[in-house]
């Protein structure tokens, strides 16, 4: 298989490290293309680059010989699909249905979290996190309903993660506990112990030490901060 | 196989209506439960219904035997699997790849056509529409990208279909097209005999007939008007 994945800043996109995590941690080979964010007007150079492969104008995009795959979960499923060895997906069938329908909600939900807590892994934005607790209450219950989640799915697991061995649905809910690391938003027992697991993940440990050599400040990404 | 589909209002619910038509359309027995959207508070009867079946809140919800399902897309991918002599997605490999990558987007993207337009299969609310289109150039021009996007699959179609033969992205973008109609919007030829073609789509028109004997007004869905 001959794969490229383009993607944008590791420090800050989400919907970029799902994918390549899932290739590092199965070793399945691609090149990589990273597209910087300077903007996301039209004529901003990562619009130019992408929209020729992508008319959505968004990353991650997988090109594989001829065809195009332009969303994260579309990629996922493309590539559990051509790898069927691995175990991409849970092995059972009732798991992988329970793996794929909170894949989906963290594909279309969390919207409050994903608004007030942009990815943001060079940051360490304690104070800012203790605000958005503090004054939107809407991010509040969808932290919680989140760690309630994971708990749940985590003390029927039978291994560190969240369906045994590590999934695509790991992969899907690693930017979210990167995201509770940076704002220092407290945590239950059970999911402090899954983000450090998440942490110590082959393919995630890989992006986050190259998102820390980055050295990048895109301001569209930084609502908390003037400079590093 | 022993299917229960959880549902919401048909005249509203567009998530619900996706594995509804996928299910009707290929024939895939279920029994239905239709869940009155009478809002969406906690102690709503919608709400005190749903919750003990899915922690999301939300529908449709497949149940499959000890299986719960809880995200239409997921749904699709189940009975895709389950069901593999139907071809609920194309069968060619780059095929299926690129109605995944649009069938995601419509999962999580479109977001202003779908604030503004809601799906509202009884009314007809063509000055609504004249309105939308004159002050919204969000929402024109994401109907612009839409009609340009479903004209230039459809030109590459060997069918009436996205891809060919009737297929999960079809379910998918139907709830568009039946915005499309209730607000009246100009569109090409190309989207004009997509929308013709859905409409007379088995599954799709069962839940049309369906809608327009409900015969039920909910506030919450209806933005543009007092009463039917």
């Amino acid at each position: 298989m001959n794969y490229t994945l383009y993607i944008g800043n590791k420090n800050y996109s989400t919907w970029s490290m799902r994918p390549w995590v899932v290739m590092k941690y199965f070793d399945i080979n691609f090149d990589e293309k990273l597209i910087r964010f300077d903007s996301f007007a039209n004529d901003s150079l990562f619009k130019q680059t992408i929209l020729p492969i992508n008319p959505y104008g968004t990353v991650p995009v997988l090109i594989n010989d001829d065809t195009t795959i332009t969303d994260s979960l579309a990629i996922c499923e493309y590539l559990a699909e051509n790898h069927q060895n691995l175990a991409l997906w849970p092995k059972d069938p009732k798991q992988k249905a329970i793996a794929r329908s909170i894949v989906a909600k963290m594909h279309n939900g969390y919207l409050h979290i994903r608004n007030h807590l942009p990815m943001n892994i060079e940051a360490s934005l304690a104070q800012i996190g203790q605000i958005i607790l503090r004054d939107h209450l809407d991010v509040k219950n969808e932290i919680k309903f989140f760690d309630e989640q994971i708990s749940s799915i985590l003390a029927k697991s039978n291994g560190k993660y969240l369906f045994g061995d590590f999934s695509i649905a790991d992969a899907f809910y690693a930017p979210m506990c990167l995201r509770l690391k940076t704002y220092q938003i407290p945590t239950s027992n059970h999911l402090n112990r899954y983000i450090e697991t998440i942490y110590q993940t082959k393919g995630i440990s890989d992006w986050i030490a190259e998102a820390l050599l980055e050295k990048d400040f895109i301001p569209m990404d930084e609502p908390y901060r003037f400079n590093r």
